[in-house]
């Protein structure tokens, strides 16, 4: 007898970092320089204790949080969160204002509704090349096609970008496209930051090409790592400031990893007919996100204690950073490119061309041998077949490990390296 | 320029409900009779004052919550879910293991992801006629077609489902049917429980009919309100307890409902197929629920307070049932047939036919100037063309209402009725 799954339900492949945990996990002196997890030790155990308790105790609070909400979200977090990115933004309010904001599971729940709004089977979506593998997932598993734009430590290269987009436009494959999606802070994989005067020249060839495709073009910007910098300097403003944004920009943003990543959620600020479509297709999905966990966090960014603790993980991850730096430069092989973050989660490491570092590679190999794991680079990598998948890059993480750790982990790592780069 | 937005995006209706939302806030005077709502003087407030606070007082235990978890959800709430099931199911354990459970938003998005893993657009579900309406959105959305099969008191019409089922094969459509979807206990919206030697000769005439479908014919069985059973008596068991039920049963189960519908958490049981196809694509909507909310329920069953929570708000919806039962009596027009239900939150009312109870009908509209709201019962059919959509019904709530507000909801409502019913 046949299966009865859907296409979409035979189609979807197993998480491309399964395989990686299922190698941890047989492995307990293994240090994971793999995972995206951010510092356990600086979770806000305490503040998230104090505010469920003061909602909690008084019934005036406490039977909203517990009680049903609407699929849009919360008002109060709406409205706090239209607040705090106008405060990010430098006081800019082009295209912040909280019925444009949509409260979500995380900001994954909403990549996956907004390419569900947006795009049928076998439409194309442009990538930076690499980018954040889950939303390649969700691009393989809904049967969408993928396009590389190669990416400079300051965002896409644009050239490339204009280049392709030239290309389907002759192919008649631009109808097809529907966005283009960049991980626009402190990147995962790579910890590149685009600047905004790339994202402006992004959002001018995006419109001029619409002529073309026949319908909107839009930048999806997330911006999940964007509140993990770790100077203070000032931040860079999102795409959604700059003129035209209102109608082509979809932001996604995220509370999980600069508050608790336990306490998943999202949010998003969308054209009009997105919102829309988003909306209804939330309303389907689960009618709203948890209540108690959306106020928590305006309680949180309401008391200003969101704030205050931002403020303190930004400093740990920054000397966690700085670690991995000097382990860096102390244990690896010199010939390889490294690409340090000003924040975020990540570091990228390149090894000279041909010294391959998949799952199957003996570099991986020698590597779980020596107990300590990485991400290889190419799971960050779209199938696009329009350019062969590069093979020889790392994804190395400093969120999750002690800073003991990091540094054992790099020499670890060093070593296996130096064994493959004479 | 056209729209960007996919097929499912243009297609996907605004919920059914939103007109009704929209009339409840411009009057504040209303009555809600509507709402799904649970009671709100009943939300354990308290309960999960204190559970929190154990839990986020030690990083031991604070730490995880806070943290990411597994996808599948966390495994002592897995374990703590099976072992509950086991319990109401009178100690069977044909079905129930921890590494079935699949932790999810709220059963919503289990049965959102379900459909997703098993139809194809065009494909067709059985629904019992008239079903939970939010489900019948998933299947408007996703372009999915739906057969109405007549519901009894105690469950469907077996006979009628026999000749659906025969029609089908007949016409060749057999083979894109993949499911039949029954909301087990206490119905949304009728309140009907299905009774266990119903779902045993569903199960069996599902399998009769699999050779001509080429593949295997799946019951999901919704059990959203199973808890909020009002008599001690036996509770039925799950068709999980029933011979061969292991590879067919998809059982959506809710901790939302029972504990606080803002903790959105729920479960599900699934054959292995359908559960690795869902629990991949619950990788791609969130890789896994908030670890905090899941934390919280684990400790509330752990404690057994869940449990202490679970028989007070049996008792008060059974009292709220009673005084609506009795306002009913007293209020109603005589000639109404009504559905009364042992358990869950709503009755069903049925006018004599020629009367539409729609939110365009002269009732409906009577009843909002009379300023109390009810759930026509046409929103909850299935737009099934071998059949006329039945318009002379009404659910009616209980759930959020209080007791003084139910009773003069039903005295608004009985007057308004008695004008159309002579």
């Amino acid at each position: 007898m046949k299966t009865a799954l859907s296409a979409l339900g035979r189609r979807t492949a197993p998480p491309a970092i399964s395989w990686l945990i299922k190698s941890a996990l047989s492995r307990p002196k293994l240090i994971s320089l793999a995972a995206g997890f951010t510092d356990n030790a600086t979770l806000p155990t305490e503040i998230s204790r104090q505010l469920l308790d003061e909602i909690l105790r008084s019934p005036k609070t406490g039977r909203p949080a517990l009680q049903y909400g609407l699929t849009a979200g919360e008002s109060h977090l709406r409205q706090l969160t239209a607040t705090h990115l106008q405060k990010l933004d430098g006081g800019h309010d082009r295209a912040h204002s909280p019925e444009r904001v949509l409260i979500t599971g995380g900001s994954q729940q909403l990549l996956y509704m907004t390419l569900e709004a947006l795009c049928d089977e076998g439409d194309l979506v442009l990538v930076e090349d690499p980018t954040y593998f889950v939303f390649l997932s969700i691009l393989q598993s809904r049967g969408l096609r993928a396009r590389g734009v190669r990416l400079e430590r300051d965002g896409v290269e644009l050239a490339h970008l204009e280049k392709i987009l030239t290309e389907l436009k002759k192919s008649g494959e631009l109808r097809r496209v529907k966005a283009l999606y960049l991980v626009t802070y402190f990147q995962n994989p790579t910890g590149a930051t685009t600047r905004l005067a790339k994202k402006r020249a992004v959002l001018k060839l995006l419109k001029k090409f619409e002529p073309a495709a026949g319908h909107p073009l839009y930048l999806i910007e997330d911006a999940a790592y964007r509140e993990l910098r770790f100077d203070h300097g000032e931040d860079v403003p999102t795409a959604l400031t700059l003129p035209g944004a209102r109608d082509r920009v979809i932001y996604a943003g995220t509370y999980s990893k600069p508050f608790a990543t336990g306490v998943r959620v999202g949010f998003g600020i969308l054209p009009e007919p997105v919102y829309n479509a988003v909306l209804r297709i939330k309303g389907n999905h689960d009618f709203g996100t948890a209540n108690l966990l959306q106020h928590l966090l305006a309680r949180a960014l309401a008391t200003k204690l969101y704030d205050r603790h931002v403020a303190m993980i930004r400093k740990n991850y920054a000397r966690k950073a700085r670690v991995m730096q000097l382990a860096l430069a102390q244990h690896f092989p010199t010939k390889m490119e490294i690409w340090s973050a000003g924040g975020g989660l990540y570091f990228w490491a390149r090894l000279p061309k041909g010294i391959a570092t998949g799952v199957k590679s003996k570099v991986f190999q020698a590597a779980l041998k020596a107990d300590v794991l990485y991400v290889p680079g190419e799971i960050c990598y779209a199938d696009d077949p329009s350019r062969a998948k590069p093979d020889h890059e790392l994804r190395i993480s400093f969120g999750s490990a002690s800073e003991a750790k990091i540094r054992a982990g790099i020499q670890r790592l060093g070593a296996v390296l130096k064994k493959f780069v004479s």
